[in-house]
């Protein structure tokens, strides 16, 4: 299995609560659910994003517990979905190791709130992906990606819309939505 | 905000990875991420299934931290996510809260990867969620829900399918995914 999507999870730069640009820390959940569910949808690489030497060993740590260590036998399903799992120090990083894996520039797509002259429903932006190319779907964490690597987007897609205009879903909740309406299907769609 | 719709995260009776019949623990992140979700879809209320007294003082802590205690001040967002998370012993206890709430039996609804009789799609799903009733969506943790509870169910649906088999999503991401597939919409969908 092969395929021209990535997936980048962004730990700085990021908003916080008071609207600073921080770096978040790392989830450690996130890296075994996220893996997985990029593993369910055929996501190529999955990369976490953070420039921050100390939780860039953390994660090496649990992906290779799981990889090579004793997680690998204990839990081979495990060991399937985090094999695609990578770090990066900064978007631009992850940008330049797409390159010189695929020898190709990745698009990048990201989700916000607000419409811009990129902004592309779900339906088109499903065969745009279609196309042959690289792509980069990238998702922040704390507040939000910091503005410039929103406005650098190739594509913006709408956020997941909630009740009443409650927008507060996880972002691995996020991530699963995005994917499954870019790449999901229902096997029984007639029955 | 009041709807027919509401979910449960059952901890027992569950498998383990050995096909015994056990109680899971409870994550407490999962009370997060899935009160997080549910309120996203105006999901009525989420309980939270377990029959250990000390697991539901631990998830009580953890609302009451958020909805009445120092959390509901930083946090509002939180608080209206956790507002609606309640817990349960059984999955009895859960359908007879309901019926005290709302004067009706609940439907239950359950996700499996084998075809039954009451086997559904999710579009002909949605048209039955629209009418009037009560439905309880059952999600399991660790290796799944007990057979009786799928033999039990009213209605079942297939499971989010992955690309070559992998089928070993986190519970948050399958809730996340299936509660957008069941009411989820796109505002662009024409853009």
């Amino acid at each position: 299995m092969s395929s021209n999507i990535h997936l980048a999870l962004v730990h700085f730069p990021v908003y916080n609560k008071g609207g600073e640009i921080v770096v978040s820390s790392v989830t450690t959940l996130d890296v075994h659910d996220i893996s997985r569910t990029c593993r369910t949808y055929g996501v190529e690489s999955f990369y976490l994003i953070t420039p921050l030497e100390t939780q860039q060993r953390l994660v090496r740590r649990v992906v290779d517990h799981w990889v090579t260590g004793h997680g690998a036998e204990y839990n081979p399903t495990r060991k399937e979905a985090l094999v695609r799992t990578r770090m990066g120090n900064s978007l631009q990083d992850v940008l330049d190791d797409i390159r010189e894996r695929t020898g190709q520039d990745a698009k990048t797509l990201i989700t916000d709130a607000k419409t811009f002259p990129q902004s592309i429903g779900y339906e088109r932006m499903k065969a745009v992906l279609g196309e042959s190319g690289q792509f980069l779907l990238v998702f922040g964490t704390g507040w939000g990606l910091e503005k410039r690597i929103v406005q650098d987007a190739d594509y913006v897609l709408a956020p997941i819309e909630g009740v009443n205009g409650f927008n507060h879903l996880p972002v691995r909740g996020a991530i699963a939505i995005i994917l499954d309406r870019l790449f999901g299907r229902d096997p029984l769609r007639n029955q």
